[in-house]
């Protein structure tokens, strides 16, 4: 840090992005990307804007809220939008937490909630997870904290029922209860039609996952329209032409081939069930996923291990260093023909033992 | 407000952008766009990210980083890139200021900037301009609080020398100093060569402007390395993918296109002389501008209603309340033909008087 930071950041550590690689031609399973170019139209729709790009964006996103609105089956007023699901995430902390509003999550999740926490100087209770690395609602039961699900969880996979989070939003009426469903389109059960009971619920979603926009910049939320316009004061008071002309337009025509959406989002859940048969084969534990990646640990070789001698044979996972997930590493879901690469790659690893 | 926003939001106020009309045809006078299209290598770099967009952008932009070093003359380590500079400005509040770490800047500024002072808490010191709207360096030798200068300063498109800059950086050696250049490239003289001198300075640039990029989003900073170091942690603790794979390369791209940025550019600035001379043959008060907008007041019309007969001929500009600049309108600089167009209502907004 300079000597002009302000202090209270002195000891912030922020977010590590898995490896963006340039150069070498690596098999890139390790930042959940979608094997699979975004629907047809994107590219083209994209196109016409780049071709106008000294006018500003519309800083309300109003073809993009109206298009998000009509596939989700809510108003308007229910969505905002902004540049990725983390700028959602972020504004939330800043907006619904502080100086006596703290926030709950679990302790293996996404690593980026207590960086806002840190970030924002908020109180975080961060709650273990069962030894199954599932979430039990009860730990949630606090009410007087914001409360931030992933939902299916990563980078484990797991996932809660509708059931389950009615309760944890049932027992919190009086704070907002933040569900991040970044991979709910791989098998998960989205909370949106628990909107119409609750009015602290949130949910937060990306295109960058299941509508392979992930270079594109573009997640959203979905809420009651007072949660949704705390988030537009926070955005028009940060960075209120946030959305790029070409981002809004290439959200607009990824929402318009539902088909493409279907058809690829399919093709990652066969290819996870099917790669999830094989590392088990193998004799890999493999946590069963609802997401676009695996979360799997080989026996005997520590985490570390596995994600260098996977590199080492040209593809690239994620591993993570806290304690109970050491043993593990994050394999995203890519084509058939990477997975056999993988597959091959783990049984070798394995033989060499 | 819902009942979930955190109480010290309760009275923010957000930024209010220049209006962006979707339907009827406006000659658009009113948000400081560039008139004409970028770069012609633009669109086509653009175009080539939108063909993989299922890919993360880099969140480091080292190519884009590298563009800009070589464009200024500066080291990848002194440049910061981010989504638009109102991003940048936001990160710096955030940065550089909190409790016991205030802000300064002039009454009459650009508004983003006390709204990042209400959002961030940040005590805020607004110091009057001089009776003829320009800035005396003097009220800026506190030397405790993070000094913010746009200059051009808008919107009255007035500058202050390089000499004045290092006057103010002089008397704030353990404060940082921010210089927004947006409007810089219109004749005004950027604070770069005091880089050097002072490890206090931070310049802060957009592509929006002279770049022709308002709809492409895109800001960066320069300043010694260690300030830009940390406002790489306050982005990689909010949104570490804040730029896109288009809006990158769209900016290498416009990089490497000088000859097109002088001769648009050029064009502008004579185009904002010319206007500026048939606006004062009309009777017009016009402030000395060195940015690509005029700032003017017709005699005896108040601010509001020059606005609204401009709109009703079809023409948009913008009009700030405020006391002491509520007779003026600011007037973006269009090609000579949206020029002429203005005159000519202007002359005819005057003749019915």
């Amino acid at each position: 840090m300079s000597r002009f930071l302000h202090p209270r950041f002195e000891k912030l550590v922020p977010y590590v992005p898995g490896e963006q690689p340039r150069g070498f031609d690596f098999i890139k399973l390790n930042t959940n990307e979608l094997p699979y170019p975004p629907a047809p139209g994107v590219a083209a729709a994209a196109e016409r804007e780049a071709e106008r790009l000294q006018l500003y964006s519309d800083p309300e996103s109003r073809e993009l809220k109206e298009a998000l609105a009509a596939t989700y089956g809510v108003a308007p007023e229910q969505v905002f939008v902004s540049n990725g699901s983390d700028e959602i995430l972020s504004f939330a902390f800043m907006a619904f937490c502080g100086e006596g509003r703290g926030a709950a999550f679990p302790d293996i999740t996404y690593g980026f909630y207590k960086v806002y926490g840190a970030l924002y100087g908020v109180d975080c209770d961060i709650r273990p997870l069962r030894e199954d690395f599932t979430v039990d609602p009860a730990d949630y039961y606090g009410g007087d904290r914001m409360v931030v699900i992933a939902n299916p969880n990563a980078p484990t996979g797991l996932c809660l029922s509708l059931a389950e989070i009615a309760d944890i939003l049932r027992h919190n009426p009086d704070v907002p209860v933040l569900i991040d469903e970044a991979y709910v389109d791989f098998g998960g059960e989205s909370a949106l039609p628990l909107l119409r009971e609750f009015d602290n619920l949130l949910v937060v979603r990306t295109f960058s996952k299941s509508r392979a926009l992930a270079g594109g910049r573009l997640g959203f939320c979905i809420g009651n329209a007072a949660l949704i316009r705390d988030l537009e004061t926070i955005k028009f008071s940060t960075n209120p032409y946030n959305l790029d002309r070409m981002t809004q337009a290439a959200g607009v025509a990824a929402l318009a081939d539902p088909a493409y959406f279907e058809m690829t989002v399919g093709a990652v859940i066969n290819t996870r069930e099917d790669a999830a048969k094989r590392l088990e084969g193998l004799g890999a534990r493999v946590l069963p996923s609802k997401a676009n990646f695996l979360f799997v640990s080989l026996p005997g070789i520590p985490g570390a291990e596995v994600l260098a001698a996977l590199r080492a044979r040209g593809i690239l996972v994620r591993h993570f260093s806290a304690p109970r997930i050491s043993d593990f590493v994050r394999i995203t879901v890519g084509t058939p023909e990477q997975m056999d690469k993988l597959c091959e790659a783990v049984a070798d690893i394995l033989d060499r033992r």
